[in-house]
């Protein structure tokens, strides 16, 4: 890829969804075209595409493709049939929210419009789909800019897994924030953690931001309480899947052991994550279920290289959820929300979200 | 493998160093003959054999093999050589103190020998080389009759690396300590950490666990934080490559971090290991040289399949150092040791070592 080129994780082109397929990297940047449900569907599955805000978009595009796809001319069939779509989609990963809110958004234009014909319904749907992807950029730049705040010149950065233009439709949201910096002029040297099982901090973080002209360094997971315990690590700065109102955030496996890290070395825990992130319907992350995913993730590289003896049992939570007291803030498109998180969120967040389909 | 049949590490046979090529587990038990130093110095430099006690084992056999080879019939000559294979073989790997003390063991017997025959010296050596493989046996039973009084029937433990058969002679210091409580009839489920960059937990101690009928499960290592929130561990037991005087431990990089869990989460943090682990000529962790790895351990898995960009930065210790105040308690073979180490060390440690030679 040549440097700066402008890179978009998902879109709509030539009546298709277009993903940048993330297994591929960071040996090759393929394109896939997606034209059906059950492709879009494995393609979440299989972490094709990823990255809650990413997700937010396939569900939106995905409830689309499935709405232009369905024959009917009648009303009720084609609604009957869209929740049937937005179901099938809502099954292909738990725990980000932004897929819910993704479907919900969607589903709840169709519900507002439901007088119109079917082809109007569709066109708005297109249109829905688009402004959320459109949106999508302009919320994580602000993101960026709130976050940039925090982070002085000349600070090292420690991140995991991948928040950044992949997770996205084309900035991110942590990794957003650092773009901003270096936008800004600072200097900064970040930290990538691999990110096991599925090493997306290794193929995915560390490739964006060489790409970027940022310095990072890749480190495996169990290294950053070294780092810290050296004093290299200024902040560490994550994004999210799933936040309650009381501000317990669920993020990728690992997410919670540097919360931890952070707290016995004195050092700030950042989450960077749009709105659409919150969920306000969950009063603490006791309530966020969180995806187990398939040992063979654990025990073999890529299906390739077995690691492990056969038979051996299995631990492999994709996500941990960090209680919100070891969160130092949170850095959304609305401003940054400083603890209390339980008032703060509801301050911030607008309470109320319209719910026509409830994921 | 069959299960329970008797496995050594490493031993004299046939005139050569046999070795289990640990590189290759779990995959195949295959074993490696070694009759020369140049070979010896690669299978410890590549962790073919590994494990700290192991190491002193493999280098106490290494002095003996490098000074049978030696042709001279003069004792000056002979002696001087002998120092050059300790230099060699001390070039090897730089952290595990057990290295160092295998071969001090053997220079000292050179020293205090110094007026027999180089024949009569040539065999003492051989003796001591046996002698130090018999006594970690004895020393690796004694460490886990006395770990086993820390762990209750029904307990949880997790673990970090390979501290157990492949890392002693034949029994282990941390898995040593599990497996005299399964003697003792007390159920255990141990969680291993896979331990990267190279797996020795995937790999090694998952195989070990599975032939001794051990209930293992397998985890990301930056899964035990998730773990430890949910309740499931009971106590962290790990063995270590260096014990300052203070108790500072320098064990496989991630220990730091599952240590820093452990007070965060109040589990008991245990590590196991031989007086040869000890180093008391070091007053404090910040003595301790941690051994810095070539990038290809991370960006690829055994040089099979690149994981992350060309070029891209790499951070790698092979090992970390816990402060003393983050460990419950230091099992040895001549008792547990509890803080406050500083006086407690010297007390049971025998405080002088008699060195011939200085690594």
């Amino acid at each position: 890829m040549k440097k700066n080129s402008h890179l978009q994780t998902i879109e709509w082109k030539n009546n298709k969804i277009r993903i940048i397929d993330q297994t591929r990297l960071p040996k090759g940047l393929v394109y896939l075209d997606i034209d059906n449900l059950r492709d879009l569907w494995l393609a979440i599955r299989e972490l094709k595409v990823r990255g809650a805000p990413a997700l937010g978009a396939a569900a939106a595009l995905g409830v689309y493709l499935g709405s232009k796809n369905l024959k009917t001319k009648s009303r009720e069939v084609f609604n009957k049939e869209l929740f049937r779509i937005a179901d099938y989609l809502a099954s292909s990963r738990p725990t980000a929210r932004n897929l819910f809110w993704g479907i919900e958004r969607m589903c709840g234009v169709a519900e507002k419009f439901k007088g119109r014909s079917v082809e109007e319904i569709k066109r708005l749907l297109f249109k829905e789909a688009q402004a959320v992807i459109k949106e999508d950029k302009v919320t994580c730049r602000k993101i960026g800019l709130w976050g940039a705040r925090l982070i002085k010149d000349n600070s090292t950065v420690l991140t995991i897994c991948n928040a950044g233009i992949l997770a996205t439709i084309d900035y991110g949201t942590a990794l957003g924030v650092l773009y901003r910096c270096k936008e800004e002029g600072k200097r900064l040297k970040v930290y990538a953690c691999e990110t096991r099982p599925l090493l997306q901090g290794a193929r995915l973080t560390t490739w964006e931001l060489q790409n970027k002209g940022i310095d990072v360094t890749l480190i495996c997971d169990n290294m950053a309480a070294s780092l810290m315990q050296q004093g290299k690590i200024d902040l560490v700065i994550t994004g999210a899947d799933r936040i309650a109102v009381n501000g317990d955030t669920a993020n990728k496996i690992g997410t919670l052991g540097l919360a931890i890290l952070c707290r016995y070395h004195k050092i700030p825990f950042y989450i960077a994550a749009p709105s659409s992130t919150f969920d306000l319907s969950i009063k603490s992350g006791r309530g966020i279920l969180i995806e187990q995913r398939k040992p063979e993730e654990v025990t073999s590289l890529f299906s390739k290289i077995t690691i492990a003896p056969k038979g051996v049992r299995v631990f492999n939570p994709a996500f941990d959820v960090t209680p919100n007291n070891l969160i130092s803030a949170i850095i959304t498109e609305k401003g940054i929300i400083r603890p209390s998180f339980r008032a703060n969120i509801r301050k911030i967040i607008s309470s109320v979200q319209r719910r026509a389909y409830s994921g």
